[in-house]
């Protein structure tokens, strides 16, 4: 796959200042540039490497102002990282080995459906009464049980696990080994000191554009359904308990989990290996700091928080702060009591 | 799957209030019934709910008492928390599609028994000299190794991976994608600064009603067995190291890790993140709060810890209170300070 | 596989005291022991059992002079652990069944080359333009996409997942279901409050003698390559993010995760349910205490860190012991401002 600076700067409504012609073959970090390569300059911090960079060339924005020489072409843009992303995807779709078709053995049970323009991996299980829209891809060792429905452009990695009755909207990406539908962690202590399970007899349901990382486990409900609303991200080994509800656009870093009948708001930024409690409310546009302990619900919108149990950021710094200050404010406290007891003698 | 009132309230030895001929085809919370569903009312805090439900039949209590009109049938029973459980179960045990016989293609070794009325799906994988109970599921793409003994009506859902010489009891749960006797963390360091890795030569033994939720390590022993004992629940991508045992009923939810070697005893119930050392010993009727670290053994039954280091519960929550106060206190410190100043002046 | 007393101390180097006629057939802990076992003493901690143990032998140090009789044999040499270690590996060498061949149904994709005496499980899937070098075992249910290179002697665990354009070295161990290689979690954020994905085009590099557990998320970088050195053993349930490089030798256990763009020295020892933030950078010989935070760059080589945000851990545990105290400080305080306030009236 190659382009020419030209097609590139064309592609992304850019000007070209330097030579027009030279191909391009790979993308690079702008300080791991070598010929062929192109970059981008976005942050100020990476400047000093445009002057040395091996890039053939280098996207940067309109207001850009070279102070040394620069051997590379230059494309300039609106939006250097827009630009980038822009060119990484169109790269992306061309390289892109476009599977299609059906690769044997795979497994399909009665009365499912499958769309146009599918790619059915090897070891790959649908089970009966599914509904797979257009342009889906379901790669191998997939398991798909019954009464799943996968809208279209969906892409179902390797060894991922839909169960029964799952809803999956379109365009979304469910990757390598996540598990989704299995069932919520529900038991009845009984008299004896045994646990009683409780069927959980609820599915899951997945809108549109929404992603999940590998190795991510999102349980069924009890009855009703586990909500991941649309837009949303979610990244590795989270854990997505019964009947949570995940609002828009909200994303989840790695190792997260958020426990059983949790709503979670809109726009919410989750930081990675961050716990929540059950059955509580999360505002729209929460943000909550890594490894925090969220333990109540959270009414106000757009608050940031932070901390096991999690509060106001600002309040959890300033008591990290002074947690650390401890020895020094118990060495104030001594002084103090032998001042009070030298005065106590006087 | 349609039930009648009068046939629901004869499963449940219950007494019927309200039209007893009612048909109903499905199950809701109180607050989201629909004509068809049946719903029921354990917790006071729901009882608002009661009046103005579209659900077709309530299970209540039978000293509950209604203090307005309800236009739900009402089957009255000893507990309706039970009672309900009782019907879901039932119901799945209906709508289950009860899944027999074997799909094709699908790989079994030599030497390997399978008892009557199995379930083993496409791509189910069973090594050699394995023995396999009756009424046993093997879902699509599990892997069993050799001379692995799996008991009665146990279920092993798609994608679980079960290593050589496992042992599992009658009525397990293994849910997708778990991994049972994977190799220990062991390694031994060399003095160039590399590490050898010890093998991992023991195995992994599952006592009799087992619940294992998705994605959740359980490593094998080096020498001798990891072992989890009878009627303990695991929940999702829970990690136990080599030669851990948990004792009888012991509930660990998710994303919690116990270390090497460790001992937990009986009826204990550990939340969720929680991290336990390795080598130590943890007494029965132990509970550990969430994101709790256990750093040293618990002798004594029946406490209740939290923290990282974890500890008494009520000793860290006071703790936590006064940290969130360190500002406070250090005003009053600073305070005590500038008068002990002025009095030194006087 | 039997043993006599004899053979072993040949293959260990050691010298005899008992009968060296006997046959071991199993190796156990020597609190554990049977007849017909063969048992270690490395810690004097465990020598009240050599005294006991039903073991048939007992490798011990060259040192180690009993207090009372010993009904074992005892096999003398340099280092008992080692040397035992060295036992275990020979017998599991000779135990394993040494799988070659290749099961069926298995898939691989055009011009993907197998080296001489691999194994190939039922349900393994190799894509196109693979390298799989010699000796290397492809367990059932393992995924490998195209332009994938693999090492001699490695093995590929039931269930792994490896990513397209993946390389891995010799003598490298991938766990059951872990996954390599999938997407980074990357997602420019939009005006309209929806994410654009930004594609995630580098791969993973694995180098020679790592060992990776079960359940392990290993992502693809952005661009170029997530970097794992030499020597590196990483435990089940981690979760190393796109870009970060893992330097030679250090060990990460159980649940620990390392966000985008982190570079880990060499030789470091990171316990289990840590988290480390994204684009820092951490010295060599740094370990990094269970369930620690780091936040920021660690410049200085050799440092113990603790606490979430992590420090040196003898601050740490000073803090964490003041924390406990916080109750008793309080009492200080109020005792002062007490006084103070006497004082104030005089």
């Amino acid at each position: 796959m190659k382009f020419t600076v030209s097609e590139i700067a064309q592609m992304l409504d850019g000007t070209i200042v330097g030579d027009d012609k030279i191909t391009i073959n790979s993308a690079a970090k702008i300080e791991e540039g070598r010929p062929g390569c192109i970059s981008f300059l976005a942050n100020s911090k990476y400047e000093p490497f445009i002057y040395s960079t091996q890039s053939s060339a280098v996207i940067v924005s309109r207001d850009f102002a070279p102070k040394k020489e620069i051997s590379a072409t230059l494309i300039y843009v609106d939006n250097a990282y827009t630009a980038f992303t822009i060119l990484l995807e169109e790269y992306q779709k061309r390289m892109s080995n476009n599977k299609s078709g059906i690769e044997q053995p795979s497994f399909i049970g009665e009365n499912s459906q499958i769309g146009e323009d599918c790619y059915r991996g090897a070891f790959s299980y649908i089970g009966k009464n599914c509904l797979i829209g257009d342009d889906v891809k379901v790669y191998p060792h997939v398991y798909i049980g019954d009464n799943v429905t996968i809208g279209d452009y969906s892409i179902i990695h390797p060894g991922a696990r839909i169960y029964d009755n799952t809803v999956i909207g379109k365009n979304c990406s469910i990757f390598a080994n996540t598990v989704i539908g299995s069932d919520g962690f529900g038991f009845a202590p009984q008299s004896d000191g045994t646990y009683k399970t409780i069927p959980q007899l609820g599915n899951v349901i997945i809108e549109d554009d929404v992603s999940i990382g590998s190795n991510s486990s999102i349980d069924c409900a009890t009855m009703g359904s586990t909500i991941i609303r649309q837009g949303v991200k979610i990244d590795n080994l989270v854990q997505i308990a019964h009947n949570v509800e995940i609002g828009k656009n909200t994303v989840i870093a790695a190792q997260s989990g958020i426990s059983g009948s949790t709503t979670i708001g809109e726009q919410c930024i989750i930081a990675g290996q961050v716990g929540i409690t059950g059955h509580i409310t999360v505002a729209n546009n929460t943000k909550i700091g890594a490894q925090s302990g969220l333990g109540k619900s959270i009414k106000k919108e757009g608050l940031s928080l932070s901390g096991s149990p999690a509060r106001d950021l600002n309040e959890h710094l300033r008591s990290m702060a002074l947690t650390r200050r401890l020895p020094e404010m118990e060495d104030r406290l001594k002084d103090l009591e032998s001042k009070q007891e030298t005065s106590d003698f006087q």
